[in-house]
């Protein structure tokens, strides 16, 4: 079928809208109808062509909501009209990780997912019948697209799709990581540096935690209005100290927080994250995605002396088992989506959506494939 | 009181015997004297000068058992006669760390150890009028030596001081980052780099814990039939690979290891050790003490990806609370001490036990204070 798609033909261009063909779901793949899209930072880093794993040209995307439109053989846990957020982490239910009760790494379609393609070896995009590219499994820069099923949560149909298609990457990735890998606990003192979309979320999950203290790092003071508004109880910038940031954090706290996250991707931040926690027991959890090749980098008696260095991916959320739950929190405001949500545009302006992240103006932009 | 001590005088020279003169204990100390004491690497570590916290002239020596001879004002848990381990790491009870439940790390007497004076700030170590330092807190390797009170763990005066002496540093550090750091399950995979008296307990709390397959990691082979003997399932070599070593356990493991151990000191081994574990949980703890301004380093992805990178310091263990039953079950025969002594000597030759150290001929050399 035709779909309208943001196509990346090549890195370092802009995405061009385009009428790609998708083919139907294979067995165990399902056909889905995007109705909303996120804009990510990790779709404009492997954009950008900095990504050594990037592959063109390929649909991006990878934090949508649509409605499922045709199931392909063997296909049970889904039917036509199904609402569903897509995952870039698959959740099979049975290979040895899913069945390890220690994480959400679902490797069942990894290979295949990390080359582009559907489990099967092929593509089910092509334009002018050259093929294009899959990304993340799950490709929601495009109206029609085929993802297998072990990597499509079911939510809510009453869910608001223009919201909650946040749950499929950043939001979720913030929140789980404090509730799933850091654990953290009331009364803690929690650190956040970056205060973008993910941090914004980690300070939601912290405050949902119950966080006594929750300080937010940024060298944009323009972000700690919102921070603040969210629950953070201060805010840092690190321009404004002469002393390394970790040194600042650990005389604010009395030797240091117990929990931080890096929400950046800089190496240099992991390593003042880790070393603001405190000695005997602070965790450190590295949420950000680094530059190719860059390296983290500290003296080992940091851990020896207690601290712990941690990273998360897709917040440790099993997506099929926990993402419905994580849907139905939206709706009761438990989870707040509608602060992230800075600005909104239909497909073909999608390009702004990068141009603004880029320039530090926005949280996410939602992309919407029909006319409002 | 006079005192046969070897006091380290300046770095890189052997010890020299001499008499010392030792000041009563104060309030809050005690005296006690040594009857053995083994030879650990960071004796040898800060005597060669690498140690950028070394001081000198200093009593070394942290690997102690003794008996209490007398008590300084104040001191209401030990008396005279009391058979005691000196700890490095003191359990007051009552500080930040001691209370938080998360830490063995207790800070009370930790400045002023580290400056090498007791809390007062002042030694009671002299020679010729001059002062000679503190080490560690314990400074065994002097037949008469004074500790402050949280510092010391009294054991059952049936234990033989010639052996449960080890749990004051190497084998209590091994056992203990099995359970209180890593907290090994039974059926887990383990990894041990460096099969010296630290990896050799390793093992051995591997071995409590019911590990199904425990992989002991060294570049001397010779190593490798005590390695086997204490419980290792499989002894690997890195010299006869030509593949780094942690790809070498990744294949064995079909992924990599739950857990894994350092117990060398050395930054490259330890990113070997990181990164042999297996993805989505495994943890690698750092229980070696690195050169001076040595770093460890990896890429984040590692960590994002679901491996944990830990420390432990004397395994985690609160001396006063756990070693007095790590003590009984060494008498029980529950944790083997004998295949850590290769060597006794008295204290006279001590240097030579440094040169056996160095020669790699020794697990441990027990110094003897009395003839035997």
């Amino acid at each position: 079928m035709k779909s309208r798609a943001a196509v990346a033909f090549a890195p370092g261009k802009p995405l061009e809208i385009v009428e790609i063909d998708v083919a139907p779901p294979k067995a165990g793949e399902v056909l889905v109808k995007i109705t909303h899209s996120g804009v990510c930072h990790t779709d404009a880093f492997t954009l950008s062509g900095d990504d050594p794993e990037g592959l063109f040209p390929a649909v991006l995307g990878h934090e949508g909501g649509g409605i499922v439109m045709e199931v392909g053989e063997g296909v049970t846990t889904l039917k036509p009209g199904d609402h569903v957020i897509p995952l870039y982490t698959a959740e099979c239910g049975k290979c040895k990780f899913c069945l390890s009760g220690k994480t959400n790494l679902c490797q069942a379609v990894r290979a295949t997912q990390g080359k582009g393609v559907m489990p099967d070896g092929t593509t089910r995009f092509s334009y002018q019948g050259k093929p294009i590219y899959h990304y993340m499994g799950t490709s929601t820069f495009s109206e029609y697209t085929v993802v297998p099923d072990i990597s499509l949560a079911k939510i809510d149909t009453h869910a608001p799709l223009d919201k909650v298609c946040l749950l499929g990457c950043g939001v979720t990735t913030g929140i789980g990581a404090v509730h799933n890998t850091a654990k953290v606990e009331p009364g803690a003192t929690v650190a956040v540096f970056g205060l973008g979309g993910i941090g914004l979320a980690v300070i939601q999950g912290a405050v949902q935690a119950k966080a006594a203290r929750i300080i937010g790092v940024d060298v944009n003071p323009d972000k700690f209005a919102l921070a603040r508004e969210m629950g953070a109880t201060d805010c840092v910038n690190p321009k404004e100290h002469e002393n390394p940031i970790q040194e600042v954090i650990v005389a604010m706290t009395d030797g240091g927080v117990d929990y931080s996250f890096e929400c950046i991707g800089n190496v240099d931040v992991m390593r003042a994250a880790l070393e603001c926690c405190h000695k005997g027991w602070g965790e450190s959890i590295i949420i950000g995605v680094a530059g190719a090749g860059k390296e983290i980098h500290t003296r080992p008696f940091q851990l020896v002396t207690g601290r712990v260095w941690r990273g998360s991916a897709f917040g440790g959320v099993k997506g099929r088992t926990q993402l419905p739950g994580m849907v139905q929190q939206a709706m009761r405001g438990e989870i707040k989506l509608d602060p992230f949500i800075t600005h909104r545009l239909p497909l073909e302006r999608i390009n702004e959506a990068f141009d603004l992240m880029h320039e530090g103006k926005s949280i996410r932009t939602v992309i919407h494939f029909q006319e409002a």
